[in-house]
């Protein structure tokens, strides 16, 4: 309950929670002793015995939830019972749990004496030693407790065992579940709205924060008015709350997608959005806990504090971005030069703790650990995925698939338990009423407007029923509750925390409940084959051409973030994939032939297979699509009929193959081709448990 | 350095390493801070942050150490290099890397200033307040410092960055590792030796223990003689060190015994026992710390202690043994009775956290967690195995294949960086010389004459170069350093510490690196293909059956123990298999008629097929093995081509499918074709990595 801040508590200890194998270290947490203490024996062990029973007991008792949650699924699942997701009835049995620690339990304290205190002058220091008749005793900090509190603090013992470190969900529990994410999102539906998705993640994230951080700070005010606020609560407490309120998690919606197969492009849209504003939503609290206007006027606008953020975030996000794909570079290099797919086991173990370095690597370098896994996720999925063996590639899949299925359970059902063992709730109903508001005007104003910007440059329109059901599908989840547990030091973070606790309930329960019927309400067709809705390439960045007739204009920004893109494309599909993976063309067609010893190599014998076999006229790469021709490298780009300076390829000429150099081609066609081919392997449209199909509503 | 006794440490902190989601929880070992902290912002805040960077650099350090080892593994495997095993790479890499964090870093201590101290005239508790002008700080408990080293906090902070809590490897690295070998275990060649195996296990351990730990008795007057003994060193540490340093893990060994395709029964010995032996020097060495004489005699021979002491191992053990045994069968209960296996990942989960309940539940009762968790892998490998999707026997295979091998290269990593960055070492070497002479005669006294009396009464000998290859395999690995590591709080303990230390590196070194040469030196075969020398039935139970020349003698007790188990395999055949699993023979047909509609529940339609399949004449079930026939049931046992009382079924027939009721059978014959059909799959022979035939030596 001190008033004091901590707005740097990330930094603090992320990376302790990533010591080397993911599960050590657990045992201090609950006050373990260190290697060589010699306590006084008798009263200390069996104090710790006791202790150590009780905490057996208590977790046991958490397991045993995860169980029944897992078999109440399965019997959800059985029956087909669409109303209750699991992650509501994990967090259901959560509450229903602490509701017994808090209520049913009598307050068992294994040490009943008040514990000794001593006077110091100066402030606290992180290591105490206290003399006890000549025997010196290490002590460690463990935090200010209110001077009401000394005499709870053995009463209290039984709830604060079930609080754990809040840095743990950040740190432990969201890695896994946003590298599978990530290592999940490779879909060809994805990558062709991938514009659409870009910016509803950054400006969408950004205008909700916005939206919601100044409305919530006329609800302080009115607060404030109407005497409803013990203490103080700044404007920039409000943007805080409006970013870690912006980070989506439509987990409920997606599982049912998945069942009633709703159109792929849609899934896309919300899935690619709810992942990348996360990443967004981490890093814009991070800068807005970083403005610190100078001088006296604290928490007022400052233009230098305020451009000192906006870099912050830049930096953070990039910094943590370059990290992920890095180390995803440097595994899908290590896996394609060495023969590590001989040996699935060690190829899983490699690929395993290089992703998890990448989080070390983040919060080394002061970025972030959790954006960086995300990218890292990607990368692996873009490019190391191709290299392991078909083994690693389930190993790892599955791996992932359970470490994220027993984090984001356990986060939800946590969620249920805090609702009543968290001991510094603040409920503020006009706070609360006020939010629930604020996050759904937050979410139109991200949604409408950037659909109606968006359709003006997209081929295929984002429809009406689209964005209500993405307006509907804004669920909150487990990122804003592991960013609002993060720090629960301050009142205003407090009510932050009850509030955003609360609306995760009601959005899971009401919405998750709802989005069957919201379904058929809206008229969105479900049952369509994930496969089947796939036009020609024509479909592909829908953003980024200016093909529309909307779209005069913003012809000259788009052509351009077409042109970077179609550039990174390019380089992609003809120097970074064939120097990374195994699959497409040889090096050495395409790079310049003063490059040719390095380019042989650096090229991959599987190389030249798909070569031959992209030679083959048979090959279904090659589509006459006339209507619209894609050419990449040197040549513009040409839609809607007209042709390109390198038409004489539009026949169906792959350039490369033809003569083995470079010369413009459809090579978008191939890299989409290329990304369906193996990608059906890969986890189907999501995270969720595939369901078996039936008839739909 | 405190020279008290800290034998229940065990207790005190098992389970909470044990917490919900393994790997959560991690950040507070370190010295994070509790949820409501309001610490002095500034100062803390950059120690915090500057301490985060550090220990992000030190963790990456360790996991790149990892992944430099995997590297090398696939190296060493790649070019076929056999006399280094990924343990003994491991070791040495750890040992770099301590090298360079004892002598290399300079002490870079964040906080310059000693810490503050504080009297008080109690004893210490485990909370303390401090009261600093009106605020109240709570303070941990870390431990005991010697006052010498109060001006070294700072400076070890460094190693002690380094050195985990001892806890850690017992309760989070070693469970996934003995799980696994556990899951892995079920083995045709294992069962066949069943009784073998335990008598290694059971007498060979205890013999062990008791031979090493009087050499080392004498070994310490020794030394006290000649004045090398600085501190006490009682008869019950010398007891102690015998039964930690009976446990073997000839994990290199076997790996080369894979890769060679050595003799299946010997395989079978070597795993059987190092893994059953494991168990019972955990147990063992609680006991020899339960043995506490009364009055002031302590630490002598004291009868009552004695026979307590053998009282809490008989009851540790067969606890334990029932908490695992229970949670496989609960589990196996549930993945039968449910149709989870529709939805793999929900099984693998619920698969995950049972096996983990297991752990926390004998923790819970005062049992030990790793040996529940050995019989749990068991149980869960002979019935839920047979339950799970076929999905989810890949995925929990290879999870725990993943945890045991990511565990393991951790521990022996960390045991070479153990030998520079532990800060207690006492290297005396009269005790180490003693303590390699004492483990040499320990396993000769084991090995030997085990063999000379189990030869008596089995059929199929263990031929003398298998007694010396076993003797041979004697390595030291995971478990005794766990177990020598978890109280390091007197002179003896960290005697012992070092030592067992010095015997891990060498016997992994010196006899893994020279088991190829030791192969071919004992003339061994290798190349023979597991599934080739399965001889007809009569090779099982050879322990228990008096069918030897030599047996007349024992013969009645073996008879009463051939009875024990054929009354178990009977049962566990009849009955457990078919109410716990789908296979097996329905129970309509097993149990008495009067059990008619309760059969009729319990069996799985799985098992009326399998009932049709048995009656097929074309099965390959049904042997004409006139040599040795086993009937099972109320019938006696006969041996060498004499006729049994159910003689009329020996020509094939299977006694419960002729005429739907049990009748004496060739259950026996069933239940092995039962472990070979689908234990194909199973990890074959043992937990290490398959690598490619290749000629032999």
């Amino acid at each position: 309950m001190g008033a004091l801040r901590q707005p740097e508590r990330s930094g603090a200890s992320a990376a302790l929670c990533a010591l080397v194998p993911v599960w050590i270290l657990l045992s201090s947490v609950l006050g373990l002793k260190a290697e060589d203490d010699g306590i006084e024996e008798l009263a200390t062990e069996k104090e710790a015995e006791e202790s150590h029973r009780q905490d057996s007991v208590n977790l046991l008792t958490f397991i045993l939830l995860l169980t029944l949650t897992i078999l109440t699924i399965w019997l959800f699942k059985h029956r087909r019972v669409r109303f209750l997701h699991e992650t509501g009835l994990a967090m259901i049995y959560g509450l229903l749990v602490g509701v017994i620690l808090r209520y049913g339990i009598p307050a068992t304290s294994y040490h009943n004496k008040t514990p000794p205190s001593c006077s110091l002058k100066e402030g606290p220091a992180s290591t105490l030693l206290l003399n006890v008749s000549g025997k010196f005793f290490e002590y460690t900090l463990k935090g200010e407790i209110n001077f009401r509190e000394i005499h709870n603090v053995e009463q209290n013992d039984m709830l604060r065992k079930v609080t754990f470190d809040p840095e743990v969900f950040f740190n432990i529990l969201l890695p896994p579940i946003i590298f599978h994410a990530g290592y999940s999102l490779k879909k060809r539906h994805f990558f062709r709205n991938l514009g659409t998705i870009i910016t509803y993640a950054f400006l969408g994230t950004a205008i909700s924060c916005f939206v919601i951080g100044n409305l919530m700070y006329g609800v302080v005010k009115l607060m404030q008015v109407v005497g409803q606020l013990a203490d103080k609560f700044y404007y920039t407490d409000c943007l805080f709350f409006g970013a870690i309120i912006s980070a989506t998690d439509p987990v409920t919606v997606l599982a049912i997608f998945n069942e009633l197969l709703v159109d792929g492009d849609l899934y896309a849209l919300l899935f690619g959005e709810s992942v990348m504003n996360d990443a967004v939503a981490i890093v814009l609290s991070s800068s807005i806990v970083a403005y610190q206007p100078s001088g006296a006027n604290t928490h007022m606008f400052d233009a230098a504090a305020f451009f000192k953020s906006v870099g912050v975030f830049l930096g953070i996000f990039s910094g943590s971005f370059v990290m992920g794909a890095a180390t995803g570079v440097v595994t899908a290099l290590v896996t394609k030069f060495t023969k590590l797919h001989c040996f699935p086991l060690l190829e899983t173990a490699l690929f395993f703790l290089m992703s998890w370095s990448t989080f070390l690597l983040a919060e080394a370098c002061g970025f972030t650990g959790v954006v960086a896994v995300l990218f890292c996720g990607i990368t692996q999925a873009h490019y190391t995925y191709y290299n392991l063996s078909e083994e690693s590639t389930k190993r790892t899949k599955q791996l992932f698939e359970v470490l994220h299925f027993l984090a984001e359970n356990f986060i939800f059902s946590y969620m249920g338990l805090a609702l009543f063992t968290f001991q510094n709730h603040i409920f503020s109903p006009i706070f609360i009423i006020g939010a629930f508001i604020a996050i759904f005007i937050g979410r139109a104003l991200n949604i409408y407007p950037l659909s109606f910007l968006l359709n003006l440059g997209r081929r295929h329109k984002i429809k009406g029923n689209f964005q209500h059901m993405m307006m509907f599908a804004g669920l909150r989840g487990a990122m804003a509750f592991a960013l609002a547990i993060r720090d629960t030091a301050t009142y205003a973070r407090q009510m932050m925390f009850t509030t955003t606790l609360l609306i995760v309930f009601f959005t899971v329960w009401v919405f998750g409940g709802g989005t069957t019927p919201m379904l058929s309400w809206l008229h969105i067709s479900v049952g369509v084959d994930p496969d089947q809705d796939l036009e020609p390439c024509g479909y592909s960045f829908q953003v980024l051409q200016g093909d529309g007739p909307h779209a005069e204009g913003r012809s000259k920004t788009k052509q351009e973030s077409a042109w970077l893109f179609r550039l990174w494309y390019t380089f992609d599909h003809n120097y970074l994939k064939p120097i990374l993976t195994h699959s497409g063309p040889p090096l050495t067609s395409t790079l310049p032939s003063c490059c040719g010893p390095l380019a042989s190599c650096l090229t991959s014998p599987q190389a030249h297979e798909n070569h031959e076999q992209l030679r083959d006229p048979d090959s279904d790469l090659i589509r006459n699509d006339t209507d619209l021709t894609f050419t990449f490298g040197d040549t513009a780009i040409t839609a809607n009929g007209a042709s390109s300076s390198s038409g004489a390829d539009a026949g169906g000429g792959l350039g490369w193959s033809a003569n083995g150099k470079r010369k413009g081609s459809t090579s978008e066609e191939a890299l989409e081709h290329e990304l369906d081919s193996r990608e059906q392997e890969l986890l189907s449209r999501g995270t969720r448990l595939v369901f078996p199909i039936e008839d739909h509503v």
